[in-house]
């Protein structure tokens, strides 16, 4: 895809990436027409078509983005695979915590747009979910096979942990009960005992 | 709301009622119109009016009808509140699954149209989510005041595990692996886990 480079032009880029988020995550992708995004970005509905060829490409860069950034932001920080399965899951669950409760508007699109996908963008956006859903799964079997873990069924157990985890972005807000911190430290002890692990985490206060 | 009473008109209602489950669910409810959904049902425009008054009625009579029809089918089938929490927890499970598991499109509206209710209908979904919340929270509390659950923060746990067990609509697929009853199993293991109760319930195979 063609994108018209240097400062301004990376930050228009940006700024019609961030408006198309909020406007799709406002109404739905179906909903929202290229005119309106232009709008939003204060340019000429013609001006857009210098950064995406048409909406079905501009959500699939969002949806790319995110779960790019995503594994990239993970390998960033991620203790290196020596390391004991216990500490990665928690390392994996602060990260996942932290990642997930700032962004709940790509985290919303990401899972309520998969059907807006045509059927190759799908398809990618499908193998980069599994990447990181294997992320988890590598560090539950590790686990198991240090007999740290035990769980029925580690594809499950993954399905299962990732969901437990991704809800936080349905219900935090920044005026609630709790911090993040806190709310990262409930998480951990919880996928601890997901695995049967060990209650090596505490919850903070 | 007026309804058109009578066979026919009881039959029309659900066509109407089902034909926007399964447009909203695939465009998102901004992208549907109701002259779509007639077409759909196979109407005139204008004969949807006998069912429903505009579009936000039709939408929060379709979420307030699956949170009612979720409570009520729950209510009919709760053990007594006297049963101990083990065994209420090993049947919500089981019931919020099989639920969950069939009903993928309303699941999925409930969940990405709460944006779309005006405030009012929005507050009533609240409180008919908080209370089917409350079911498992009140069986999570009784555990605990017992001493066979031990969790950190029982909201928490709460909202974790109907995040956990509601993920499953997102992936199962009728051509998979595993049948709805050996999932339900490993659902029922992994909610004990939680609440670190004793691994009463094994998977099935």
């Amino acid at each position: 895809m063609a994108r018209k480079t240097g400062s301004n032009g990376e930050k228009t880029r940006a700024a019609v990436e961030e408006a198309a988020i909020r406007l799709i995550a406002r109404h739905g992708f179906a909903a929202v027409s290229m005119r309106q995004i232009a709008r939003e970005v204060g340019v000429q509905a013609g001006a857009l078509y210098l950064y995406t060829p048409d909406k079905q490409s501009l959500l699939f860069d969002i949806m790319r983005g995110h779960m790019e950034h995503l594994l990239a932001s993970w390998e960033a920080e991620a203790p290196d695979p020596a390391t004991p399965a216990v500490a990665r899951l928690e390392r994996l669950v602060r990260f996942h915590i932290d990642y997930h409760i700032h962004r709940p508007e790509k985290v919303f699109i990401s899972y309520m747009e998969l059907r807006n996908l045509e059927p190759d963008n799908f398809a990618e956006i499908e193998r980069l979910r599994r990447a990181y859903e294997g992320v988890l799964e590598d560090i539950l079997r590790a686990g198991a096979a240090d007999g740290v873990f035990h769980m029925e069924d580690a594809r499950i157990t993954t399905m299962a942990m990732i969901a437990m985890l991704t809800g936080v972005s349905t219900w935090y807000r920044d005026s609630g009960r709790l911090q993040p911190a806190a709310i990262a430290a409930h998480y951990v002890d919880m996928a601890f005992r997901l695995v049967g692990g060990a209650r090596i985490a505490q919850a903070a206060e």
